[in-house]
């Protein structure tokens, strides 16, 4: 089992800029704990962030072959593109939407996904643990199994 | 440290009514495991269940000294609910949305809630585990932590 | 064979408040004649009657066990209830949903029912007789027959 | 008593496309039906289908005269039809919509009518007992009567 | 010069129903005043009433030859219409839009005219007096005039 | 019977600016002309020009002693003004919108009238003709005549 | 002349959470006040909370024979009860409806009431003088006086 | 503590017009019956009436030296003037909306308001109470007193 | 293998009106090539016109026997007509829509056809093309082929 | 060339009231500093500051002759007034319209702008500097030149 | 002549992915059928896939020089990209809107194509076949001929 | 001091074409006359153009170290990019929106701007000159001074 962690537009800025807002880790930080996580969990991960819709999608495609699962946090993208659902409904790998902040206490936009609908299910609000928590859903999903792990 | 498990409406059918739709494990069947998780956290744990917001609204008001933090599958009242929003509102414990199926991935009203802007997050999709993935995000942001426990 | 008839909130006033607007037949009045119908039926009847949206969920949740079918006046909760709707999914029991007035002639917010998208039908406008008809058609339903009782 | 029974358009290709559907009874065994209950009421009935928008509204100007009531299914006018609205409105004889079909668990625009505001009720989803039941209804409110015939 | 005078659905009621609240003239009784009207201003008349939204498409376009305008009430069909609007654009007849009463102070659907946006002009609101001023500034507007006749 | 005829912001411009697009006949030219369409009806009339909503009111409120009906073109207060309703409202002389334009042909915003629902009727798009129209319409109305004068 | 005052959902709540908000005064206290005006203005006085929506109906239908007035700060209730604006409707008793908060000043879903419509008037944004000031106006109304007590 | 009232668009006809709908006391009457209430509370009050926006706001630009409060029934302006919202935000004095009627059971345009948001709170459908709850409510908030005077 | 060619109303307009617009051929003209072109294909072919929504509803029922695809261009209907929608619905033939403009480059309305979604799909903006294009990928589509003919 | 700069509603209290918010220059201190610009431009300029709406379009109206170019400040008129766009439609003169604030940062209903659509450009934000760019903008503009100056 | 077919997002799964649904033809066995026509009717043709919105944007300005028209299948940008819309309208090549499946029996979202608008048609339904419906229209189209080549 | 001068989609093809629309210079032409204002202004200032979302928002991610602002116009991106806008809110450097063309006075989508609420200001109409004008009002901003450079 291989799980491919996706982050969308900005979350490379994370802990560099605006740490009294998100905290001072940085994305690497964060992919350096999943990596444990997982290392723990006997899988492998791999990570992927991108600005670009059309290098996520791509990768989305790309990923057919190799993952099991993914974890996605689409970022502003989880808001306008469909480009990003198509391409997780096409692959049909299992995804998991996650974010950082609570979408639903934030500008009224924020509220509504384009990508969640074609996913297994989505977390936000917990900061770092919602990629922690995003990525232990997807497992026991993956292997259907009730006991979370 | 002391977490309350509020679940509205319906959610006492689980594994009773349409099983092939929602799994046969009954709400009690969740809360024994729940009770598990919360034992290896060294953490007590409650539970509560209701068809009524209103009595939602006074169990939630009556948990300010008692809980730290609650989980809460509001069910259908997440999406017509001012009441249990002020309750929270009202108490500021910490509390964890959560629901059984992905809320976006069914009748649109279903993608709305009242409930999440004043919650920490959110967690949707995940059947059971959707309540053991909010009760760990939960404990975690209680203990300001990034352990996921 | 047996049916249950629910009557939500407000109904309990009928013939005692307003009877210029609504007629002078109390909701007992109806009952009774409800009752005079199913035994002409050879059918048992009971009624319930609740101004609270939790009761009417626990009420229809008890129902699964014991009644063939549900005659429901939901009042003001068909337009705002969500967890009744939810509940009446979760027991499939076949539901008609009746109303004393023709609710395309009010207040445009009355025209939307969240509960009967999940029936086998409604009938509104009649008066008490929405109640009969509702009783006659679900019967009919019931027994898949198309000669009206 | 002389009713008038109104069908709009396509209900003439009933039970002769999508039996599977709608089922194998032709509107013509419905009027059949019908018949024979007016017959046991000791009333008149007549039918008229067309799929013409304005023939429905010209047939119910002439029905002034002759007709005590109508039942009338407006099927697809129900939704886009204010001049059956109007032709109902001017002639003022008490009026039933039927609908064979639940409106309100098929497409949204399904939901609203045109027509039903002007009626005295509406009835929908009980398949052909639509009508039985319309018809029903609408002579105990002819008769002022409460006693279900 | 000759004019058509072109009446949508339900306006053959006109007189016969409802007289408390649109006069006891008829139809015919307005012709005949539109009729002495234009033999006035030395213009020719015609009439033509359908409660088929198609009939009063195919005289609009059989009226290209015969006649230089157009006063329409197309009572209901004036909020439905396309194809009426579509008919006027393709003869390029001058037309106006004409109603009995004022459709600003009824339900709100009547607010909104698909007709008008092709018309010379709309006037509504003056009963019978609506068709006579609206035939003079139909002739005015014909003349190029600016002396009401 | 005195009629006041009330021109809001911008038709003092008439004909001075834009002749092309609204001819070049100024405001005081039509006055002209409708003071000699109500000399030959033995009726007294007086004009009133404002740019200012404030003002508009305040004379519709100072007429209701001396004038029988108003003859007012709100431009475009039409869109915008509560207060002009209520004035109209208030005083209840009788009053019939005009404008220059068809203003269902221009932008949407144009086509909703605050002011309309108040008064008799609504004549727009025959440039100053539809003064002429309206003041013969509301002439006609106060003389409770059918014959236009 | 007796009054009833009903608070809603959290209402409860009052000096006990949030007293940085919503001052440090409980309902008690509020309520201890109302009293000493009841008997200043020689009224009698009667208090009611529930969190219920379904109470709040049944007590505002018990009410019908023993209050005079109701002041009801309908809380969160305020914005989704329908069933509330029926008992109200049905009781016919005078209601005002007041708030603690400036409901114009929050969030959006705050500023429409189901309830207003069928109030005598409604009062917002003064803290606990918000129900002095409805319990006044209520008596005045009461007494068809325009003498503030 | 002096006071200003100010009232907007036609306020100045009450009681003059329409005295069955509004009762049959001037804006003077209840001017009069202020200036009392406000004498015997020991403060000074003065009355302002336009029918003009613009002036509107240029009074309340000018009572920041001179008033420390206002009682402000902006009538039709309510629902339409952002000018006035502004120039209340701007002094930053005290203010308090009054309606004479209930609002909320009139058109629906009538129940948004654009200056209540920026008032200390609104009161509507005490007729000419409304003023006077209103003058002392604000009183009251001055005087940072939950003694209603 | 018969196709059946629909028209909607006023495309029988075409080439005699707006020819500058439309261009110089008939209905008749393009009804012509068509028919040379179904010749080289070995299929049969017929043609239908009617500006009356119900008449279309009968031909596309009387069709159903007889031919086995239909080309239709609804024109106005399609915008407006839910019976043509259910009339091909029930007929179970497969339809293509075709459009001679480009509907999505008018008026707003215009982009939205109630009959495309029971359609095979929609071709427009072509001019008489749209027709040939959507007869040929008819034909294709009953024939399961994927060589465009 | 000569240019008017306009400003509408409570700008003249800049600098007076809320300091703090858009700084300490009143408008006079910016007509200055816009003098100044003007002088070494070698234009004429001219300021009109008015609450009034109907005040704004009589300045605008007489500024034909006279003015070369307008910036406005419509101030909350830009979200409310049609008669300031027709009057500036109407007078063809060139007009840039400008902002203190950054109104796409506040309330939505600030987002939009009525009169916007007939200027030349819109520059908001930037505090008393978006007068002076506008100026800037607007006499480029009327010198055709892209030197800005 | 040269024509350009651009697919956007995803369609590169096109027989990888999904077969059941879209068919087991990949992106080039459809290229290759094109060419196959293209050289029937002695014109080049290229393609051009991208997952980018940008890169289909720039490929459209390259594409200004070399290709005579465009049939372009943007898949999910067709219903969020203004840049692809922009760059069509900057080049005016001729282009055709192609979509594989019907975009009016999907999600609503889907129906709505902000390129369409600025294209010569568009095809949808047709799988493969709409490309070479689309191939034959824009050729057509080109050539300025009705003989569907 | 330097600043970032951002094109977005479609900008690099100004000039080349639709020249008689926007004019004949270039983005070059442009970027060089602004090149000449900062050397006069002694501010450094660099070009960036992309026509991909993704690309922009990792160069506005780069700028945080270089540059003390940034003047973009995002074209088409204006009205549906998150990304962008968060970029800029990420990296916390002022940003002023220019556009060429009055975004009021084209499509309604176009008026709106996702990315203006994160700026300093939004200037727009004034073709090239809305980039000089962008670009002093900037670096105004950046000097805190009032007199613009």
């Amino acid at each position: 089992m291989k799980i491919l962690v996706i982050n969308g537009p900005n979350i490379n800025m994370l802990g560099i800029r605006e740490p009294e807002k998100y905290g001072h880790k940085s994305m690497d930080d964060i992919n350096a704990e999943l990596t444990e996580i997982a290392a723990n969990l006997n899988i492998e991960i791999d990570f992927y962030q991108s600005n670009s819709e059309g290098e996520i999608v791509t990768k989305i495609q790309q990923s057919a072959d190799e993952f099991s699962g993914i974890v996605i946090n689409p970022a502003a993208y989880t808001h306008t593109s469909i480009a990003i659902r198509d391409a997780i409904s096409a692959v049909k790998i299992p995804a998991v939407e996650v974010h950082l902040s609570n979408i639903h206490a934030r500008e009224e936009f924020r509220a509504k996904s384009f990508i969640a609908p074609v996913c297994v299910g989505q977390i936000c609000g917990f900061g770092e643990n919602s990629y922690k928590l995003g990525l232990k859903g997807l497992v026991n999903y993956l292997k259907q199994s009730t006991e979370v792990i």
